[in-house]
């Protein structure tokens, strides 16, 4: 089991680790299989995305913002990230990645993302590799 | 292969099953892996987030209830259950959770919920462990 | 590691591809485990929903293309899909199914779908044993 741990400095913010995950999955001894990623909070993600133009992060997290405000006036959750709680269960907690022979399968344009939905804080990232 | 039995009660309810998770993991013999949890239905999902205060849950449907309306004059399916069918698949139906020695690699704040968006029915998720 | 190739011929589509699935695990030598499919783009999604009434597909690209539309005055990205990629990141680019002895665990209503959201494309699914 390896943590890759990870510090945003936003509240909101797509931040790619896939040359950190490249890097663990390229020291191991299995020579194929997945690679999982878990992250152990409540109010950020992990996902796959475009890891070319930097206008498809902002787009993806100024439209959620738009959707999901944080200050949505039905909202009881004294902390007031009741929109990073949900965007997080949207966004979902894990990701699983096929690689062989240490080489992430990952497609052309794909990275690998946490997803900050209120930060800054530093975050955990599990990865296991099966 | 082990079979867990969730009954929920109302149409809309996040049910906590990181204690029926945690035993079966805790007789385990694999000692490191990850545990992976799989829902047999389409108007339901499992997610993965804060455990302490009632709220966020509160918040989290209330505010998919709202985005996601039951009743949208689009809808076509004659279920009238649409909205779950779109809730399911945005919030998964899977979740994957490392562990070692018998215990969820879990945070602190985090617990394993099965998000029912059509009930009141008995559901099934299944745990399988690698 | 297994590839499976699908073709859309419209932008937004799901096609069910639990057939194809199915061979490669009714084939594999391993009686009980999970199967990872992944997709290697940025613009699709992998989900589980029903495989019985065709409305639930139209409802759920229909209610998505009303909530998160293509052309929203926000976006920046140059391509005009900045709607595909955050819905490839809110259903997800995974789905991980249980087997045994050659056969998917999937509830009754469960197909396997491909989320196109900005075809017409050939996608490749990746899919591995586990």
């Amino acid at each position: 089991m390896n943590i890759i741990k990870v510090n945003s400095v936003q509240r909101e913010e797509m931040i790619d680790i896939t040359r950190e995950v490249e890097y663990v999955v390229g020291e191991s001894t299995v020579k194929e299989g997945v690679c999982v990623l878990f992250t152990q909070h409540t109010t950020c993600g992990l996902t796959i995305n475009e890891n070319a133009d930097p206008h498809v992060k902002s787009d993806m997290l100024g439209f959620l913002r738009g959707l999901i405000p944080q200050f949505y006036e039905g909202f009881r959750h004294s902390e007031q990230n009741s929109d990073a709680h949900i965007k997080s269960s949207l966004v979902g907690s894990s990701v699983t990645v096929p690689f062989q022979n240490g080489k992430l399968f990952l497609g052309r344009w794909q990275a690998i993302y946490l997803c900050e939905f209120d930060g800054a804080r530093e975050r955990s990232v599990l990865l296991k590799i099966i």
